[in-house]
């Protein structure tokens, strides 16, 4: 019998591997999912030989993470607890989605995880694992074991005679890494109190340090998907490395967070996004170029939903596709490009055009133009005002708490003067 | 009869002074309100009177507008068009509330103010006259005139001998200021795709030139009232006097947003908001530690529609009561201090604590503790899952677009090893 | 020149054609929609003519309607003002497309509509017409002309000596009749104190007369598409016809509503919508078992968009496009049947079931099943209460207005007896 | 050591007593609650002891109830899955308050309740003890024990000799009851594809064989809250039983739902609620005649939120207290009657009149009036059309998928005719 692990080479998957070998007599798969991370997998196969897995898949997913993950996420302007891009959670269902496959393939007939049981990864890995998989049984470890410390861990191998070596003794924060963003958890960061320290961040330069000069970019999109940088065609993964190198080297994309985890638990997460939060930036004004009113409205109150959805770990849902067509739907006319100015921790918009622009210069301008008289809106505020005069007169029927004392009349007549032939028509004067 | 005019003292009320009188025969109040702008409303008297007002108001507004008006808007969370602080929006339904009392106490039988029929403040002054004083004529001179165009504005005053020094015959961009913020557009900025030359700012310094020291902050809450810097107690109006003196320092507060105005343009404005920047960042940093993870969700669901009710001038609604009705009940918690670092245009939280902290550190740590084992997940997950297997038995039977070929039976048996005295217990193993 | 008039032969539009050509020197150009209202448009032509149209364009719409405008927003749920269906909103787009065709292709100028300045036809009508083809002139004689009341009417039509054969001179309600509903407003139904009288009622039988024998119906779907009664497959047209008779005979979908029209006036319509009744009583059940309960939230969150949008008129809009993708995404597994029970007004659900039900009678039963053992469910209900527990410590560090007084430690320690050899298994005794 | 037990009577909770005493050995403390079922508390006592009770308290919270759950949950417009007006639900909180506050008094370490590990109320009564007593010891012995049937439980009490006299052996439907509502699940309702029989009704007549003769009903309210009956003022208590005893008899307020329990099931549930069904019908009447669209379109967003927090048992979190806030503010001016007509099944809206109505008997008349001339659209129609024309000019940009083809010029000029000085004044005809 086999069981298919999500396998990292860290410290809890290390120890799993012979853990799941001597309590379920099951042969153990690893697979090692490449979205990005530095390091990649290529080294971890034998670290898992080592530790006594009987297979091992090492799985390029890069490509698809970010086209058929992390880009939807993207144009959905899915932002979970108002700052966190959702690096990891977006990774979850995927790498979940290849263990099935590599289960299948393998004639497996368990997946298990490295999860504990405090955090929101064990739900992303199961409602996935319950939406590809539901015939196949799941073994958690840590919602199992009586492993609790670092320590007993490491006790738990030498005991068995398995070589940890290489796997961090004293590793102060937990972090999660792939293209789109590096995570960190733990240590001193347990306490919000506490800013982070220098030896937090990993990707991204202390705006303080970084370049005193200004770098200027200019995004190109096409219907909402980035396809250029100051002109240059990239396809998605070379352009989002160019963009983290550019954003890390500004100390742009960090983000410290205090979140809802699903469990019920606040927790507190300190986030270097650095490309995506640039690209964000630059689709949220290309968006507010070229899409109506009521589409920002419909986009932006559904964007929170979008990132429960993923955030949760419910990927494989109805819902999520369903806003995904509703996505797809409102971005065909999102092309363009964008300006953004990145300096010391900020990419800030300096420029946008787009061909579908909703935004009409003669329109904009003070003046009056051919298809806006000032006096078009003396109706368009009468009517809009209707309401409000309604309303003034219920206050005065069922005097509500606040408001003004009113009279019923005014003090006298004011009519504009028509006598003046010098005067200006007045025919709109109400 | 008279009319009581919002005047600013600049080009457009100083033309409407005479207008209305030469038009409607009235004697022109005017009022000018102090909400905060450089200068005051002190030297506009003389200028009133000289383009031929009757009397002139200077009110001190600023009070009012920071605790009425500006505190709520805050509390609430709203934002407009994803940047915008509201600023200009907030100031007209107390302005034109003062004008209502005025045209009381004056025995007024008409309220006349200076704005465009293009733009959204002829709507808010007016759905607040319709609101509180309905029976009273308005007049919006704009919808009326056939004065286009600055230069038809200075002829208009010239034929008549009134002198108007001291208005800026150049003028290149519309500006609205007030202890909140100042606003730009018009000129350059009409065209989405001009960056905003350094003529545009006013308050901030460019993040360029600002201090190369980060300046670090603690701002003390009560309920969601900001009430003191660095521990030192503050009442509103100069606590937030000295957030914007030193995020202006810093370029803290810039926004360059297209927004959709009211009456269906799209438009572009520049604001700097230096103190409301900073005091949004911090009572949000406040509220993710004090508030659960509903009742976020439920502020940042109707603070989008906050700011509309702002935006389009629906102050006096029963919908903006009601909502804040909601705000108060769920700030009554938000009490504590946030530590936010100044730099180079970024306001970053650096440190957050409150008496009521939902943030619970056993809990957030990643070891079991008291109140928590890792086990209790697993039948929390087995719920959470159980739809989505329900959804993967549906897509079985109803076979939709997407999904993986599914077995219904595992290829082998995985049960924990029981006989292994040395083994965990598998209470929960399913 | 010649003008398109949205043409229905009723006395407004009978007054139109001349005052069109009189005011306008056109050629006009009467297009009459057949959307299902009783006796068609096959005999206005003759009346056409007779008040000087220079063309009549009779054009059956039933189809297009019901499949392209009536189908979308059954399957959106879209409910405008608790309970009105929407039958007049959603058939204004489609007469507003063909006329702009007419237009197109007799190569006319301007179009014309005879909607009144008080109601949301003309915006629906409008915008319609600005989407389609903003570069035609739009003529609506209602908000220029000075007939001011049907007597007005008449005496134009007699002094030109125009027959208004045909036209009732006393007609005491404004109707609107299509496939889908027939409306009544005005006369005494303007006041929403007076009860409907037996007059207004057109197409059902007043509930009191109903058969007092109740009738079941059982409706098919595929994919939210009504596509069977009682098994017999029918299209869309003769399906709904078949259950407009049935709903009128058991007095089914009156509604008597006060709703608030897009000009910011409360108004008070009578409907009547047999079919659409029955209709979207049936698919709500259908969705309550097929759609998990996201996708229902999501589905029920977006229908008041969706009605308000139809309601205004805002038809051809980004957002009604993005919205039909959503639950076009949605609806693909809303397929099975309902049976429903139509009686004395009422159609109440008597039966459903569906191929890809979720479902599942095992879990919904009592007792424990495979799948789910009672104890599950102690790790949910810990974890799920997890956030109540941590509110309960707020209010006790920061007493807030409610609460009972709580002691830190209970009275004595509950421990279950684990002595009793017969005592049932603890293991989740907390 | 005692424990509090939620006590009904029922064969669950009868067995709990004696099953509680064996395996925690402690006094049960058995609190019954009379929410308004029938037969109430008084015979239970008796009953509580022969199980072996060591207390009993028999507790009226029947105008607590109405008065701070229901009245409240009704005002809010809350109803779950689109018909169940919650009436189990609402009632959960105040039961576990009561219990609480009895464990305070007697001293209690525990509390119990009879809830099964697959249902809603498990989850109301622990949240309810989790904001309550967190300190408390929780006890839910269906998660615990292996009594797994209805046989089971008698033979468990058989074999301690304890009398199970006037529990029902054969009980077909899980019920509960109070003065709001009767529920009934569970038997031949477990398959959603059964009718509910006639024995499944408690309360409510069948429509078939309710009276021919209609009943019209005029409810008054004050602020929201129901006061009079045809003009009779009552307390609430009495108004709801009358309302019960009117709805019951002419077979109105039945409902068959399908719904989603919290746990991640669909289940299904068939529901009498008579007098909530008529009240619920005539406040929302009385809103749409007193609420402006904001404020109803405000409450609507808001009514399912509030309803998913009852249902789920969140009742004492600052969501539900900020929505009571919400809802307060709104409420205040819905003061006014409604008429109703109960005929076989159904509760219709007759007549309403209110006060505070915003309905204006001028506006709503199709005739011009003061303050509303047809011409004031004009402009209202330009301006509301105006994104409608920056989109047409968007998909002639970017073809999207719909649209007509355009012509960018018309065929000719249309201009009204200005010669004819018969004609009307053109000043709005674009």
């Amino acid at each position: 019998m086999k069981i298919v692990l999500g396998y990292s080479g860290g410290l809890d998957t290390s120890v799993i591997v012979p853990w799941l070998g001597e309590n379920y007599r099951a042969g153990v798969v690893c697979m090692a999912a490449d979205v990005g991370q530095r390091g990649g997998v290529g080294l971890l196969a034998g670290k898992a030989f080592a530790t006594g897995a009987c297979a091992f898949h090492g799985e390029d997913l890069r490509e698809e993470f970010l086209t058929d993950y992390v880009l939807p996420v993207l144009r959905a302007g899915a932002v979970y607890s108002r700052k966190y891009l959702l690096g990891t959670a977006m990774a979850r269902p995927l790498i979940s989605r290849r263990m099935v496959e590599i289960a299948r393939r393998t004639g497996a007939g368990a997946l298990a995880h490295g999860c504990t049981g405090k955090g929101n990864d064990q739900l992303r890995f199961e409602l996935s694992f319950a939406a590809l998989a539901p015939d196949l049984k799941v073994i958690a470890p840590w919602r199992e074991w009586d492993i609790a410390s670092r320590e007993d861990a490491f006790a738990y191998a030498r005991a068995r005679g398995i070589s940890l070596e290489g796997v961090d003794a004293e590793k102060l924060y937990s972090r999660d890494e792939n293209l789109w963003h590096i995570s960190h958890e733990g240590g001193p960061l347990e306490d919000p109190a506490n800013a982070p320290g220098p030896d937090v961040f990993v990707w991204t330069r202390d705006p303080v340090d970084a370049p005193d000069r200004p770098l200027e970019l200019e995004l190109g999109f096409e219907a909402g998907v980035p396809v250029t940088i100051d002109g240059r065609p990239l396809s998605p993964l070379p352009l989002l490395l160019e963009l983290n190198e550019a954003g890390s080297e500004h100390g742009v994309g960090r983000a410290d967070v205090v979140e809802d985890r699903v469990v019920g638990i606040k927790s507190r997460g300190v986030y270097e996004t650095p490309g995506g939060t640039i690209l964000l930036a630059a689709i949220q004004e290309l968006e507010q170029l070229v899409l109506s009113r009521g589409a920002l409205a419909l986009k932006d109150r559904l964007a929170p939903l979008y990132a429960d959805l993923v955030y949760e770990g419910r990927w494989w849902t109805p819902e999520r596709e369903a806003l995904d067509a509703m996505v797809d739907s409102l971005m065909g006319n999102v092309t363009g490009t964008v300006r953004l100015r990145l300096y010391k921790g900020q990419a800030t918009v300096v420029s946008r055009s787009a061909p579908a622009s909703l935004y009409d210069l003669d329109l904009a301008s003070f003046g009056a133009c051919e298809g806006y008289a000032h006096s078009d809106s003396s109706g368009f505020v009468k009517l809009f005002s209707l309401s409000q005069r309604a309303l003034s007169a219920q206050s005065t029927a069922a005097p509500g708490p606040a408001a003004l004392p009113r009279r019923a009349k005014p003090a006298g007549s004011v009519q504009p003067v028509r006598t003046s032939s010098a005067a200006p028509v007045h025919a709109h004067a109400d």
